[in-house]
């Protein structure tokens, strides 16, 4: 069903998503979607999500700097994919039941990257003090930016710079 | 007109934003405003990047950090305002008029900011051949994302922090 609902998603977005186009493609009953995920936003949600967490392993590659080319990358190719344009026509949406998720999503997925900076102050890499999620959140938030805002090109952003750069400034 | 199309915009959303009720509250006939804008999308538009111009002024205090303090700051005010709601409303609108503009748009902003930069070269506090560019919207770019995507308090985006950490690996 989650497949379905992802491949539903990323041809039509999410404005023409509809449980019975998922529950036809699943081979299911419209009821027993309704059942378990109780609205159309929560099956869309969910498809969403897991996809998100496939699409983003965090990376233990053994240095913070190489960890994070790796994380930004990932979401680089996300954000271009069809799929990761499902996600945003759902992020993009003003469902206040979206709002409420978004908000639990993303504080999980910053508590995930974090293992990313215990492992660097461990290796002496990081300064165990300094916020890892204020790093991460400036590296990325470019990607969307320009993916949600601007709409320009995320291959010209220069990510592996942006790294060096703040990266320099928590080793000092 | 515009000021009725602001209006009617911070109200109502873009989603609910109509013509007729620009015309009314500004007093004119429709038909004037569909003569004047030709779409309800180019109306809304225009009221939105006129605020915008107003509301984020480029500041000139005689130091490039300083400039960035306040600039961020009012970026960050717009924000957060009902205005600037209004404008997120639009902007995140998939709309394919909005999406060209919004291109144009921010290619304008950018060319208009880079006169902080100029400056700043002149001044001896930036390096002539550096992005000025790219530090900009490496800084905007979180006040975006949390408004946008997170949807976590702006308030507690460390600028300052930021603009210190990314301007040092510039002075380098």
């Amino acid at each position: 069903v989650l497949d379905a609902a992802l491949i539903v998603l990323t041809s039509k977005g999410f404005e023409a998503f509809t449980v019975s186009e998922v529950a036809e493609r699943a081979g299911v009953h419209e009821t027993s979607i309704y059942r378990r995920w109780g609205t159309r936003t929560s099956l869309a949600l969910e498809a969403c999500l897991r996809f998100a967490d496939e699409a983003l392993p965090i990376p233990d590659t053994g240095s913070l700097r190489s960890d994070l080319i790796e994380l930004l990358k990932s979401v680089t190719q996300l954000l271009k994919s069809p799929q990761g344009q499902a996600l945003l026509s759902v992020s993009m949406s003003i469902d206040p039941e979206i709002i409420t998720v978004r908000k639990t999503y993303w504080k999980a997925r910053f508590a995930l990257a974090s293992k990313i900076f215990e492992r660097a102050s461990t290796r002496g890499e990081f300064p165990a003090g300094a916020s890892g999620d204020e790093l991460l959140e400036a590296l990325i938030a470019p990607l969307y930016f320009r993916s949600f805002v601007t709409i320009a090109p995320l291959e010209d952003w220069p990510t592996s710079e942006m790294i060096d750069r703040l990266f320099a400034s928590y080793k000092a």
